[in-house]
């Protein structure tokens, strides 16, 4: 394919004109959308905070003339029309959802940058070869909403058809104890038709994909950069209940040799984990650990009795599938090993396993090229959470991601955005999206 | 001084005739104080269980036609009258108080072993030189009952004038809310005076001191004897709320180096401390460790977050007062090292120390000589936990121990020792007290 490049000055300055509608978008949906119990925002996947943020983004997308439709969960899709209106469509956008008592720019950062580019290059006349969309996804947070069995990423997942008709049942709204489907058609929508298919979205019609999203980390921060472009996706390999178990004694009359001591084991295998993963990050592999649970049984526990159990989680995340690889065969070896060695059982329980994601190394060459064009620091960063991009990855659509730097927390009311940092993403998106809009494949 | 053994057959001999009276009472005992809610006993600090105990002791003794008399604190004194009544006494006993749902030898084991030795020395026509004592001492146990302020072992402390008077008011029972002088003057004694003595007990009036107890671990088991000389008892560095903290933050999105992460670097310093012990055990010192308690916040802790917190406990045991000092500068050189290079701020909080308590040389050289009179086989133990005994010795009154195999577990109605195994340390505190009895100083 070639790609004519956008027209630098006439791309900034149509993003200038539509910082406006953006940041008035921001500031009514923070008002629209407080958490009840703090200085949060709440928008509960198919709830009212959701939908405030969709009905926001109909209204501003028939204000700005494009065609606005939604599928059967819900997703809605404002499209600059193509020239070819078959041809496979470009595609950016984010979820309206946040967690409980989240920030306002979690998730909305990108779907409204992808309304304010798509407005943008309608202003600019461009008429693209195929559909050009933005696109707001749901329920991208119902881990924090829904429990049961569920993959997560339920409204991208629906439109790509990776969501398993089961999840429709097996997902539990946590408020109301209502199913996915339920809580899909009392919003309004067609779990049915989710169910039946088939899939508005596939890699045969959408020819790639673009998320703007706040960072969840501080690399911005510390780079000085207000933007960023995402390598790649971490896949995890997770333990949400690990387990060791020994046998419970008295602290000072048991020689330590007797003791089945399920602590210190614990302690030398995250040890152990911790220092494997510090080699694999100086030979410049990319590998984080942490173990955000850890508990003696507070029933059991005492200071002057050996702790007779431990239970713990693992969360390993890399992007290079081969160290996720290493690591889950180390989590087995290391835990013969040390139960073996200190008499006790260590169980992990069933090991998580997701893959890790590749953004398109053309289309991160192409937003090298726009931050370059546009005088922009945007290093490239990896990216530690999940997000909707990876599920087009794994539809086999080839996707971006563009951070923006988060001067505060993340899932957290200290999350924070300045707006100056935001333009600086939002014009990387609009030029890329100028540039792939023109591409004649 | 010199000592002229005893007639070993007759020791056999009077021991064998005094068995039936100790068996009957451990099974009176048992009887009488079963624990409400399990299968255990329960005998609380200066409460009905306990005083039961010390009931039935008086009785028994009064039948052996010894002298009984109490002191202020409620300790019973079963006493055989030496020849000179002002020359120091020998002292044998232990407690009658249980932990809650505990077993029925722990503590008692030793109050009716000096109960059924002294009316062996009795019986064989022994007149000792300084009273001989048979003691039932309160409140070993307190630490189960009694919270608040205080040194624990309440009982032998008041006798030998080693209680603060302030502890009288600052411990304070767990189901009655009263202070331990309260409790005190309800169980029928005197509080008034043991706020403002004399006490009873001193390095002056008493020659020695003899514990028997029932073991608390395995040692004995693991070396097939059915009773235990003890080298001494173990000091201790206790932290009973040591605390890291870190700061909470995405466990995908936060690069490692930028993380603070309290379980990461709790668990090596954990590892670091139980390696240093292992390594100092492969030296021939003495040292056991364990971490009881370890917990993360359970109201912010998730699989998905860097831990920002963890609280534990350390319990550090040995014979020897300088592998204490090391590890006790160990401990804050670790923390503070560990802590620095991790950007977490490691707390251990006061650290509660302990002194090793050795038990007298020429008394364990004595029971050595019982033993191999007796033909019983009696290795050198050493003891993890607190006993009366140790206070004995900080009142500067040489002490000994003697252990007998307990085939359950410690603290628990699991506890189970044999009477044959019991048989065994009673012939040879027996052995030892007639002994000590004719010693000319």
């Amino acid at each position: 394919m070639s790609v004519s490049p956008p027209d630098t000055d006439r791309v900034v300055a149509a993003v200038g004109a539509r910082m406006t509608m953006a940041e008035r978008l921001f500031d009514d949906l923070r008002a629209r959308t407080p958490d009840p119990g703090g200085a949060g925002v709440s928008r509960p996947s198919y709830g009212a905070g959701e939908q405030i943020g969709h009905d926001l983004m109909r209204v501003a997308a028939e204000d700005v003339g494009l065609e606005v439709t939604t599928d059967a969960a819900g997703n809605l899709y404002a499209t600059l029309p193509g020239l070819d209106r078959a041809a496979p469509r470009w595609i950016s956008g984010s979820h309206f959802d946040s967690v409980p008592n989240g920030g306002n720019f979690d998730g909305a950062a990108g779907a409204l940058a992808a309304l304010a580019a798509v407005a943008a290059l309608k202003d600019l006349g461009i008429r693209p070869r195929g559909d050009m969309t933005a696109m707001a996804i749901r329920a991208e947070e119902c881990s924090s909403w829904f429990t049961g069995q569920h993959g997560g990423h339920l409204g991208s997942r629906a439109a790509l058809g990776l969501l398993q008709p089961s999840e429709l049942d097996t997902a539990i709204h946590l408020a109301t104890g209502a199913t996915l489907g339920q809580s899909i058609d009392a919003a309004g929508f067609d779990a049915g038709a989710v169910r039946h298919g088939p899939a508005p979205l596939s890699a045969q019609n959408v020819a790639g994909f673009a998320e703007l999203h706040i960072e969840q980390g501080p690399v911005l921060i510390g780079a000085r950069a207000p933007a960023g472009i995402v390598t790649g996706i971490r896949g995890t390999i997770r333990a949400r209940s690990a387990h060791c178990l020994g046998a419970y004694s008295h602290s000072g009359a048991v020689p330590q040799e007797m003791r089945q001591d399920a602590v210190l084991a614990t302690a030398e295998l995250i040890h152990r984990i911790d220092e494997h993963c510090a080699a694999l990050r100086r030979r410049g592999n990319d590998i984080v650990f942490a173990v955000g649970r850890l508990h003696t049984d507070p029933k059991m526990d005492s200071l002057s009795k050996v702790p007779g159990e431990a239970t713990f989680t693992i969360d390993l995340r890399s992007q290079e599938t081969d160290v996720l690889a290493e690591l889950h065969a180390l989590l087995g070896t290391l835990a013969a090993k040390i139960g073996k060695a200190r008499n006790v059982h260590i169980d992990l329980g069933r090991l998580a396993l997701a893959e890790p994601t590749i953004m398109d190394a053309a289309f991160r060459a192409r937003l090298q090229e726009a931050a370059a064009a546009l005088g922009i620091k945007a290093p490239s960063v990896p990216c530690g959470a999940g997000h909707d991009a990876a599920e087009f990855v794994r539809a086999g659509i080839p996707a971006c991601m563009i951070f923006v730097r988060n001067t505060g927390e993340s899932h957290n009311p200290m999350e924070h955005m300045d707006f100056t940092d935001f333009r600086c993403g939002l014009l990387l998106l609009t030029w890329f999206l100028a540039a792939m809009a023109n591409v004649s494949g």
